[in-house]
C-alpha cells in the first residue's frame, strides 16, 4: 500500500485542508507513515484533459520546420505526408515528446488522433501505441485512429483503419465528410460500419463552415440516432456551430443535445467556433484540446491545457470569474466526461490524477498560467516545478 | 563614454556576428576597453513595442479581483469608475507595476491611454506622468489622453482633456463617436480641435463594427484630410474593418492609406479584426498592443508583447514563417513607426534599444515566448533572465 497526505491544499480553489490518497485514489483518511506534501495553500485540480491533439504529428525535439506551405486545407495535408518521409519522422519518439510536455503542464489524460494512410500506413498507430504503452501510469493515452488524407477517394484506406481498430485503436476518427471525402454518404457509413464492427466510439473532424458543415453535422445525428450510439460520438471542430444563422444552430444544438453528441473544440482565433456558453446551456458536454503542437501545419503550440482554457476563455469572450471557471471546466470535467475517465474527481474513490496550480482563485490560475508546482498520475508524482519527472527523448 | 560589445549575437536571426554600442546607440566599432556581453548566439531584436494599453487601469500587484460586471461596454466603462474608487486604485503605483512588467518582456516603448474624466479628473494622467519620469531611462512612455467614460454625454470632460494635453499628455484620444458619444459630428470635432490646437496626434478607440464604425471611420478620414493631418491619425480596434463586406473594407483601405491613417490591433480573438495582410498589402502602418492588462475589464493579459505576436498570428491564421515574421514586425517596427520613435532599428545610430530572444528563428522566437535573456535601453541593461532589473512597488 503506498499512501500520501497532501497538507495545506485548496481543493477548487476552496478553503484549505489536507486531502489523502491511498493506493492511487483520494481516500477519506491516509494511514500513518503516509508521505507528507506540504502544498503551500496552493489550489489542486483534477488533471487537465488534452481531449483533441496529434501526437505523431509534433516536430518538437527537431530543427526548425520552416513552414512555406500554401494556404488550403489540402495543401496542409499533402504537404504533411511528403515531409513525413524527408524529415524521417518517427511517430514513437514524436508522440513521446510531446505527451512529456503535456505531463509537465498537468495533462493527465490525452486524446490524440493518430493517421492513417495507405502512404504510411499503420505507422503513427504503432509508434503513438508504444508510446502509449512507454508512459503507462504517468498519462493515459487514447487513440482515435484519423483518415487525415481521406478515406473514400484512396482506396484501401478503410481497410487500414480497420486493422488500426483491430490493433489497439479506442476511437473510429473521421473527417469531413464533403469538404475533403466529397462523398458525405460514403464517409459516414464507413465510419458508423466500423464503430459498430468493432463497438467503438467515434470522433470527427469537421472543419466544414456554415450550412455545408450543418449538413454534414445533420447526417452525422441522423446516423447517430439510427445507429443507438447516443453518448457515442464527438464531433470537433464543429465550426459550422460558429455560423450567424443562431437560429439554425439553435436547432443543431437541441438535436445534438438530443443524440448525446459531444462538442470538442480547440477555440481558434481564426475561424468560427461553438460557443461554449451555449453548448452548457444545451446541455451538450464540451471538451478541449491544443490541436497539432509545432508541426507542418503551423509553429504554434505548447501542450498547456491551462493555456487552452485561456484561449477558450479568449475566443468566447469570457470575463467574469464564472465564466473563466467555465473554460477550465471544459479543459477539465468536460474532457474526461466525454472520454468517459472511471473516477475523476477529487472526492475520496477518485483517481488521484491532479495538479497543483498557482493564484488566488481558480479564474487566476487560468489567467497566469504559471508552472505547475506538482502533477499526480494515480497518486504518483510525475512533474514538479514545471518540468516532468521522466525526460524526453 | 559607456561602450559594449554584444559578442556572438544574431541580428533578426542572421548569421553570428558581434554588434557595437557606443553611448546608448549601435555603432559601427566599440573602442578597446567596452564591456563585453556574450549573447550566446542568441537573435537580436529592436526593443518591442507595447502601442495599445492602459497603464492606468491594471490590478496588478493587488488582491484578485472578482469579476461580475456585465456584458455591455457601457457596465465595463461605468463599474470601473466606481471600482477605481472603492479599491483605490493610485495610477501612478499601478502604471508603475504594469511598465516594469512590460520592460521585464523586452518592451522599450509604450503608448498608454489613460482616463480622463469628471470624476477622477487628471488623476490618472498625473499618476503615469510620474510614472513615466521615475522609469525615464528604462522604457518610454507616451501618453494617450483618453476620454473613456465619453465626452460630449458629460460636460467638463473636453475642458479636462485640454488640461491633460497642456499638462503633458502627448497624443489626443477619442472613443466611440456614435456607440459611446452618440454624436459622432460633436465628438471628432471636439478631437481634432483639441489635436489643432495643441499640435499633437490622435489615437482613437473605435469599437463600433460593421457599417456603423465604418461610417465613423469615414468621418475621421474627412477631417484628417480636412486638417491636413497626414500621418498624425490612429485609429484603435478598428473592428469594423474586420466586417464581412470586403469591397467596402476595401475602399476604406484605400482611403486610410491615402491619409496615411494607422491600424493599432489588439488581435481579440473574439471580435472582428483588422486583418494585417491585407493592411500591409494596403500600405497602412499597423501595430499592436496588449489593451488592458488584469483589470476590471477581464483578467488576462501579461504585457508580453512576443506573445501579443502569437496573438496576432492565431487570429490573422498566420501559419508560414514569413507570416509569423509579419506579426512580430507589427509588435515592433510597426508600432515603433507610428509612435515616430526615433532612431529605431539596429543599424548603426539606432538607439540600442534591443531584446535578446530564443530560438533558432524569429518564428520560432514567436512560437516559443521564452524568458527573455537581455533587454537593453538605450544601451542599458534594463532586464535578465526574465526579470527586470528595477522592482515594482
Amino acid at each position: 500500500m503506498t499512501a500520501k497526505t497532501l497538507k495545506n491544499v485548496r481543493p477548487m480553489g476552496a478553503a484549505t485542508t489536507d486531502l489523502y490518497i491511498v493506493d492511487g485514489r483520494f481516500a477519506a483518511a491516509a494511514p500513518e507513515g503516509a508521505e507528507v506534501i506540504d502544498c503551500g495553500g496552493r489550489i489542486l485540480i483534477p488533471g487537465l484533459v488534452e481531449a483533441h491533439t496529434h501526437l505523431d504529428k509534433s516536430l518538437l525535439g527537431l530543427p526548425w520546420y520552416r513552414n512555406e506551405v500554401g494556404p488550403r486545407l489540402i495543401d496542409k495535408i499533402d504537404n504533411e505526408r511528403e515531409v513525413k518521409v524527408s524529415l524521417g519522422l518517427d511517430p514513437q519518439v514524436q508522440s513521446e515528446r510531446q505527451a512529456i510536455l503535456s505531463i509537465s503542464h498537468g495533462t493527465t489524460h490525452i486524446r490524440s488522433h493518430v493517421d492513417v494512410d495507405t502512404h504510411h500506413g499503420l505507422r503513427g498507430i504503432e509508434g503513438v501505441m508504444a508510446t502509449r504503452e512507454k508512459l503507462a501510469g504517468y498519462v493515459d493515452i487514447e487513440i482515435v485512429a484519423f483518415p487525415q488524407s481521406s478515406m473514400i477517394p484512396r482506396p484501401g484506406t478503410v481497410e487500414l483503419m480497420d486493422e488500426a481498430l483491430a490493433l489497439g485503436a479506442d476511437v473510429v476518427g473521421g473527417i469531413d465528410p464533403c469538404g475533403i471525402e466529397r462523398d458525405p454518404k460514403g464517409h459516414l457509413d464507413a465510419v458508423f460500419r466500423l464503430a459498430e464492427k468493432h463497438g467503438k466510439p467515434i470522433d470527427i473532424h469537421l472543419h466544414e463552415r456554415d450550412l455545408m458543415g450543418g449538413f454534414s453535422m445533420e447526417e452525422i445525428i441522423g446516423r447517430t440516432r439510427a445507429h443507438g450510439m447516443q453518448g457515442k460520438v464527438t464531433v470537433s471542430h464543429a465550426f459550422c456551430l460558429g455560423m450567424s444563422d443562431r437560429a439554425y444552430v439553435a436547432s443543431l444544438h437541441e438535436q445534438l443535445a438530443e443524440e448525446r453528441i459531444h462538442i470538442i473544440t480547440t477555440a481558434p482565433a481564426s475561424a468560427p467556433v461553438p460557443l461554449v456558453k451555449e453548448l452548457k446551456a444545451a446541455g451538450i458536454l464540451t471538451g478541449a484540446g491544443s490541436d497539432g503542437i509545432r508541426d507542418t501545419w503551423g509553429p504554434y503550440g505548447n501542450a498547456d491545457m491551462l493555456e487552452r482554457a485561456m484561449f477558450v476563455g479568449l475566443r468566447n469572450n469570457l470575463r467574469r470569474d464564472d465564466e473563466v471557471e467555465l473554460a477550465l471546466d471544459i479543459c477539465t470535467h468536460g474532457g474526461a466526461a466525454i472520454m468517459e475517465v472511471e473516477g475523476y474527481g477529487l472526492e475520496p474513490g477518485d483517481q488521484a490524477d491532479a495538479v497543483l496550480v498557482e493564484g488566488e482563485t481558480l479564474a487566476e490560475a487560468v489567467a497566469l498560467r504559471a508552472p505547475r508546482a506538482l502533477v499526480l498520475k494515480r497518486g504518483m508524482v510525475v512533474a514538479r516545478g514545471g518540468k516532468a519527472v521522466i525526460d524526453a527523448p
